[in-house]
């Protein structure tokens, strides 16, 4: 089993998960592994991204059948190079490793950390990785209000089809607003968790940035994690500010507190 | 006369200057400044971008007829938001200020400035604003060779169509090559002139690159501003990479000599 690291730009594509009749990040990185491996390798994702939404360091999962790709040692950096030359150029394979062959891109992972990018300034090269919020925000409230999600909540006001999950409890690990010192126009939420519902993030963002407008206080927003509400999905942030920033696997290393805020351009 | 600052992503433009029938930044800006200003008003650039060329500081003059918006004095701010409002994203105007009534964006600048960034990596997110080269490059080489443009030179061998061009004389004022601290991936060359010939950002950027390599040495280099060779033609550089970076105007100050290496994003 291999494991591949990819970064891309989701503009173009609809979403991670291979469809029929669609573009999808995992439909042309999937193309590219039957070119250079060789028809027959699966190819998992750590999950679902919406259509739009970027990733800084998806984790893929190749697997081979029994007996397929064993001449011997992978010469990985080459095949990385290969993919990368068989993919377009808003889809980047960072790292390609061995793993153990139970290893499972989805199945093996214990948090997901998703980063999200509020721009307060109008530019004309950010707007594909960005929400751009004319109003004026309050980050400190924000990032108050991002200290709410933290520990086990039913997360069900903030999540499209709730009824249509197995289980709305989400178990958040890491969740915090900061502005980034060299950028200090974007505002960044950052929220870890084991998994995540449909939409969650975004709706989390959304109630947010109500938040920074002063439209919302931490007492209702309390009361939204405690009973059902519908007005979360109003306020449903737009995929474009929004990156997969990494999945962790055991005997990974914890991701850093404060990140760069704009990795990779 | 007023004066503006606009940032835009060439990429999916035509070039600066307005034609029939084709999608160009000043076409779009001129379209803004009727709906905002009312017709009439002339939009006049510091000078031409070509398709899917870049710009981090583009001055346009806005010249209305006589008697036009003299109501009273106009509310700049209000009216650059009103313009952006009627702007696509990948358009923004920076600043807008009065200026004296002989100026104009062109015929008033004494300097232009491009950048053009070289990436030495693959990523998902910056194709559209570098040219990515995959051989190796040696940045400091290529400084020594921008340092042969400095000064004034015929530059014919680096110009497309040098016959059509009044004169193929140009003095160089400001060129190097540099690896910025934040960001050792990139190579950022910077050229300040008064004005430049058609594509000879690009073309001395593939004669650079070419150096980088080690295909192409001082003494040749040296030989093409002396003699007219067609060997840079063929090197030409591709537009993404290219920004018009700054315009200099009486008054103003130069521009600094090591700047961040992605403003704006």
């Amino acid at each position: 089993v291999l494991k591949a690291t990819l970064e891309y730009d989701g503009t173009r594509y609809r979403g991670w998960q291979a469809q029929m009749n669609a573009r999808t990040v995992q439909g042309v990185f999937q193309g590219a592994v039957d070119q250079v491996l060789g028809e027959g390798v699966r190819v998992y994702g750590s999950g679902r991204t919406d259509a739009g939404v970027h990733a800084l360091a998806q984790v893929a999962s190749l697997h081979p059948r029994a007996g397929q790709l064993e001449a011997g040692p992978l010469p990985l950096e080459r095949l990385r190079q290969g993919l990368n030359d068989h993919l377009p150029p808003d889809v980047h394979v960072l790292a390609l490793e061995n793993a153990p062959p139970d290893f499972h891109a989805r199945h093996s992972a214990l948090l997901r950390l998703y980063r999200y990018r509020v721009s307060r300034r109008r530019t004309a090269f950010a707007k594909p990785w960005v929400w751009w919020v004319r109003d004026p925000l309050d980050a400190s409230r924000m990032n108050e209000a991002a200290r709410l999600f933290l520990g086990r909540h039913d997360f069900s006001s903030f999540c499209e089809n709730p009824d249509g999950h197995d289980s709305t409890l989400v178990e958040v690990s890491f969740s915090r607003v900061d502005v980034p010192e060299e950028c200090p126009e974007l505002i960044l939420f950052r929220i870890g968790a084991s998994h995540f519902l449909w939409k969650m993030v975004r709706r989390l963002v959304g109630a947010l940035v109500e938040v920074g407008r002063g439209r919302l206080g931490p007492a209702e927003l309390e009361r939204m994690l405690r009973e059902r509400s519908t007005a979360p999905a109003e306020w449903t942030a737009p995929p474009s500010g929004l990156f997969l920033e990494a999945v962790v696997y055991p005997g990974d290393p914890a991701p850093p507190e404060v990140p760069p805020a704009t990795p990779g351009f």
